[in-house]
């Protein structure tokens, strides 16, 4: 397995600059629970998301937005045709896509639906040690949206799948391993906490896709989304009494970050 | 084009009080993403909530609400039936409705359903600069949900829309333009941060509702509810340290006016 | 009618130390309105929340989960189905599953939905005055999601329908009473200030699937999440200055409690 390099602060800082730059139209098919608060985090650091879900509607946006972000969440029937229908359209238009596959392994229609969409040219993965050890393995079982895996135990599936599909995967925990196949960039941080807030591994797979919209080496590209959120996570646990008021401090942090690359 | 006549807290005021009286039930068939923060928008203000989202559910109830919202952000083939069918009943029942034209002008289905309502009789429209002007120009096309006008270049359009639809029309921004057609309120202030959060539009179309039920000027109705939101998104900003901040301090803010109106 | 007995912290301090050794997993099909809100009650509490809501996936997920929540407060005919699938698959597991009969009596479909399920062995109900006694009574007629009856009216609704159906009902209130059908607890507390956030009832009911998942006695279970969620929400009230910061307080709240019980 390849060695991984470490990714900090320092590193994202020339991202988060051009972010500020771009400030990247995001639409978002994601989940039911966590549309808010995505929206909040890309609103918060400067970015434009847009949820529009009608199949036909869709693949219009698909073709206006920046990146798009595709998360299984809260899959249905009707909603798996409005993302093949949106996907077509960004690859059509060279926009990148990412795939956030939420609790894959453990449900068979979103199982199959994900590996089908690993050969529409992701330009991103984003997902927890048993998510992406499901991509890779017949026979991984997740527990809902819980990772039963250390982020390090998926590091080698998550060189494997992105050299089988070419896409940079992350796969994120207590430390976010990124890897585009041949280089792994290894991102510290976060907070426990993180783990008691509904839609943080969701919010951040859609940083994810306003990044691979930027025009810059991807691979570092998703590893700053990454650290960034990482990095805003921590100070809100730092300054969180629970759960309930990390979501508040996140948000600020973000945008207090954003303001701050602005100057 | 009219000239536009100030109207501020003094102004909004009695319409406080007499909103304090009726706590309006207001059904609100809106987009996905913003829901919970809609309704907590509605129930800081002492107003009460509720979606009901099945077509003929959504015609019985909305025979028994007081005003029903219309927001098309995350419109869908069989939201737009609901939608058709809670229109009809609230027609029938002469209860006001408000249409919230999210991304008109961008997107097909949902440009040709937002004209489609136009002949329905909504009591007002709240849109921003590029969704007004969308729906009143066919060349109109918008950023998403982002505005690329700015409020006054919409106002000539307001009035347009307002005279040949006899709705109300209010075109938000850092002013807001509240017009019948035959006058124009302007109602200063709201703050930029509220355009990092996402919703606040979409929650302020929910209590543009909510004063419509009142028996009232409906023209003064419509600017007071654009007065009290943002004047309660002008004290959060004020108080807070970002987006995340900024939400609990909003709703926070119309439930003290809204408690301060009641003594 | 049967006398109710006081049941308050010191009563309900062993239940929360099995809920936190257990940690159960949740699966929730809930309405639209609700859906982050509850998924964050449950995580603050330890528990493990997911939402699985196409009709397959759902029944292949309540097969795996603890508990299953059905709250039809925006209930389709699609969604409807899911919920019938889940349910049939968490009965042949014997996983309990709990309903929240929101703004049943006031809506035709739900109403009939609701009186279906009646049949399908729930373990829990969990509903307001309005709510209970429509389940009993076919002249209730509510007004939406608000209650306009106090729980006490609805005692005896409740004490019939637990005998009719073998659940455990809770009809919440000012005061909440959680019977068999033999004995009442009742549950002082919470505030007023709960009436005007969203979803602290539906967030309670998940709680109350939570707790059933216990290998306990189920009319203390459901009591001691009751009595849970009351006095986070009474804790909340006192330290927020309205609605919006009454959100992250009772977050923090819950996941105080719950790392309290840990030690």
């Amino acid at each position: 397995m390849i060695h991984s390099e470490p990714f900090t602060a320092r590193d994202s800082a020339p991202f988060l600059t051009l972010f500020q730059q771009h400030t990247p139209l995001v639409h978002c098919l994601t989940n039911e629970v966590v549309q808010s608060f995505t929206a909040n985090t890309l609103l918060a650091l400067g970015a434009s998301p847009a949820m529009v879900v009608e199949a036909e509607e869709a693949a219009e946006f698909s073709a206006i937005a920046n990146a798009l972000l595709i998360n299984v969440g809260t899959l249905t029937q009707t909603r798996s045709e409005a993302m093949l229908a949106a996907i077509e359209a960004a690859n059509a238009q060279q926009r990148p896509w990412v795939l956030d596959p939420v609790a894959v392994g453990a449900l068979r229609f979103r199982t199959a639906f994900c590996r089908e969409l690993l050969s529409l040219s992701p330009a991103a993965i984003r997902g927890n040690a048993s998510e992406i050890l499901a991509l890779t393995q017949a026979s991984a079982v997740g527990r809902g949206v819980d990772s039963l895996h250390s982020s390090d135990a998926a590091r080698e599936a998550a060189q494997t799948l992105a050299q089988s599909c070419g896409a940079i995967v992350a796969v994120t925990g207590e430390v976010d391993y990124v890897t585009d196949g041949q280089r792994m960039l290894a991102v510290p941080g976060g907070d426990p906490l993180m783990t008691r807030v509904v839609g943080t591994g969701c919010a951040l797979s859609a940083v994810v896709a306003a990044f691979c919209a930027l025009p810059a080496d991807r691979l570092q590209a998703v590893a700053s989304a990454c650290q960034v959120v990482s990095e805003a996570g921590k100070r809100a646990a730092d300054a969180a009494a629970g759960p309930g008021s990390f979501i508040p401090h996140f948000l600020d942090a973000l945008y207090q970050c954003q303001r701050q690359e602005a100057k």
